[in-house]
């Protein structure tokens, strides 16, 4: 199948050479030209407009995008729209949009006879490469014509049509909720571990915790990656960014009246992780000093 | 009556003081001389020595300690037992002790014919001098003779005899257990208030919610007079120390089966608030590294 | 003054009630009629349609929104519009409503030349009546012409202008927020004490720790009032609803960043509350039953 | 090598009939005498007595215990020294006992001149039989001798050294945990799914996930058997028991210091799945009640 393929980024560059592989013609578009020239070293058309995009795809268009979730892909469905796109094309939404975004995009493109299909993609930038594991939402007759390609570049059985448009990016979401609890776990754990009187070799630990045991997990062999590189992660900073997902399924969470404490605290403790001081603290600590006179820490 | 005063501490002397305000004679005794010196200034009489506190108080004594939970109520105990304490005697821990620690202690009293009461203060060090709480457990009979002594020295309706040993170490924990999540819920509020858009007294506000709003509380009026002595908390750092009862409420908690989802945040926010970073955040951050890439910040 | 009442429920016929006896003269209207026959029985005008109150009210006209949060202020804001609101005019919304749709309506009025004026009122059925707590936001001439107005119908000290449009609602909010941490705080001391091995009076602890103690409060003197009702709450079910500014508090949080666990936690189990069983737990059974072997509890 | 084994129940009978598949000769004991019939019928010898136990097993002796932790242990412990523990002997303590009993029995035997080795397994009961994780405490001269035993009847890799006595019953309290919180971490994700607007077919989500996905991990695989079971888990309630190590894990981390929300959210919320209503609900009911004139809901 003829692809046009937009953001040609960490993930973005990565499917595309993914889909090269399985014999798929690409036209990769990007702003920043020097990624338009590299994924043309890798078998790919290279175009430096949407209107070169449009003059190359033939009709009817499947467009994936794989830029940053939020207000940018407004404007370049927007773009598209403008150079062209119309009714009986595709568009993809590989990212990590919110599914109520989603939705509204999806009813905006149907508009115009569009078919807007949300694909929420896990496994990392390796995954990408080598096998991805793709969440699927749209209107089946469109996800029914890319079946083959989404079955191709992910790992096998790591593919699913999950339903109506919004539904795979809302996986995907949900997918991220649960990574924020599982990696604030194993590192909760490893903390106790570091605090405790025995010496423990955490990259053994990491590797025996993978073989056999009931956590044995992707994420723990990446645990051992880490380990394995930096043994008591002295390099490295405790500063916990997010990119949104976790949020989002926080206050999905809490729209639909469901109580998720533990992906809460998750990503409670990142926000945390990015204050070196809290004013909550400075309230507590006077308190403290209020009522009981109890010394406070003064402030350099 | 006659009452030995064993441990002249911020708590302990301003106890005496009150005390002695209600006409009863104490002898009061701390490692300290200063401090002996001191509360005779008061109108105390002064004692150095257990030999010299028993040779001094009248037969059956009334013995209160105010001293720091934990072992030292142990060594002290014994202490007044190889100085004389003998049947009759009761001895008053007017300290934060572990209940479990009391009745264990009340016990080994028990064994000796001496009455253990257990009597939980708070309301902070202008309490003890002014009018406390008073959290009183023990044998009914013991508590009896002492009921006035506790009835003075409390604020009005401030006294209540809480049942069996130990329930008034318990009712004092229970108290401080409540007392960490209303701090944190007063000062997260006021952090979202901080963090806001808008330009808020922040002295202006707690004074506001002292008067007609449903969260008045004496906790705000001390927040009130905390931003009255530095508007914005700038002096101090915001390390929050514990001194153990909500840990213990908490695992008490976990004992009985009850959730305290927030008196256990309140009390891990603590422990997080001494730490400048986290090894909880490192394997986080590595394992965003690991999988997406994701930038870490390094350690200097 | 003369002011227009809109919304005549529980907490707007006791600030009407609250606004006459400082000798304001109040136009009331309400939907339901039987509302409007009472609140003249109090002494206020009644009116029984938007018209009416435009032609009863002087210019520049003054009227005060107490109507449930939400769509329907946007909609009484238009039938105010259509009926005549005009430059000059001030509404005040005293609702809970969310603070960013106060901004939007503030915007939307400004556009008419009519000032929109924030008011979060606290203090609950009796405070309406008898002195509430108000945070005000707005314009501050707007506000400055209410000024005592709103100096009246609270306590003393308990009326503050807090700032721009939206402030208002903003520490309304928060105040909500703090609410719901210190209730749970309050609410879990207690079922630690009803599942000890102690035989507690509760309604004896918390008239206790109304007097003199570290926690003393108005919500702990509501907890000595519900116990005495209702020694051990056996007439009611713990089912903890919400209003929505628990919810908004924590979604603020989220959106500026900072961390409020123990708001987080207080606002989701509550929701737990609403649920007799959950899929949570489902699934953390049957993986246990799967890895462990462990029983579950099969449903009936 | 000859091992006493004591315990043959699920995880105890799965781990002899390992033993004996890599070639050692097992000596099996049960007060079961059912489950002593049982393992003989698996190739080991049985015997009902720990005196039958010691005149069958040479010099020096390993003894095997795969028995629940807590004071049974002490009792065997003392019943293996009357029927002749001695000197050079090893005891293998294969169950989840708190690290610092460990501790405790590891210097109680160390004086009799007996080796104490503490095992954590892992792996749930099919690992037991098919290759364990394990995770062994203890002198290293002891476990040196046993190295070969619990390299073979663990999974590649599966085995580590932790190093001192109490070191491998620590590493298999932070595994469960870590253990509870990804499960609660799963759980909660597939109950957005299932209060979502979405209709998620659950299984093939879970094999969706556990292909290609960050969040791939044995836990998911059993996620995905539990809902092939049971496609909405109808069939059993959310009562989530627990017995022992998540609120050992959470203890000690207060005991160390560090912040473990996660943990700590997931044991919680365990304790709350006990429950059908709390009194911490009806508090936070009662005083929605007094201040709002919020209606509550009456029990029946």
């Amino acid at each position: 199948m003829q692809i046009g393929f937009v953001g040609l980024g960490k993930m973005g560059y990565n499917l595309v050479v993914n889909l090269l592989r399985h014999k798929h013609e690409v036209v990769g578009f990007d702003i920043n030209p020097e990624l338009v020239t590299a994924i043309k070293g890798e078998g790919a058309t290279g175009v430096n407009s949407y209107e070169e995009l449009f003059s190359t795809l033939p009709n009817p268009r499947v467009i994936w995008l794989m830029i940053p979730a939020g207000p940018l892909i407004d404007k370049v469905l927007d773009q598209l729209l403008a150079a062209g796109l119309s009714a009986g094309d595709i568009v993809i939404d590989g990212g990590n949009s919110h599914y109520q975004d989603t939705l509204r995009r999806y009813e905006l493109l149907k508009g115009h006879g569009v078919s807007y299909v949300d694909c929420g993609t896990s496994g990392g930038v390796s995954g990408a490469l080598n096998g991805a594991c793709t969440m699927v939402g749209g209107d089946p007759e469109a996800v029914g014509k890319l079946d083959d390609v989404f079955r191709e570049i992910s790992v096998e059985n790591g593919y699913l049509y999950t339903g109506p448009a919004g539904s795979g990016h809302f996986t995907k979401m949900v997918h991220n909720g649960i990574e924020y609890g599982m990696m604030q776990s194993i590192a909760e754990g490893f903390e106790v571990l570091e605090k405790s009187p025995f010496p423990f070799d955490y990259e053994a630990v990491a590797r025996l915790w993978n073989n056999g045991s009931v956590i044995r997990s992707w994420l723990m062999e990446l645990t051992e990656n880490a380990f394995k590189k930096d043994a008591k992660l002295e390099g490295i900073k405790g500063r916990m960014f997010s990119s949104g997902e976790g949020k989002w399924t926080l206050e999905t969470a809490l729209n639909l009246g469901v109580p998720t404490p533990v992906i809460a605290m998750s990503l409670i403790m990142r926000y945390r992780s990015l204050q070196d001081d809290t004013f909550t603290g400075k309230v507590v600590a006077a308190l403290r000093n209020e009522f009981g006179g109890h010394a406070v820490v003064k402030a350099e």
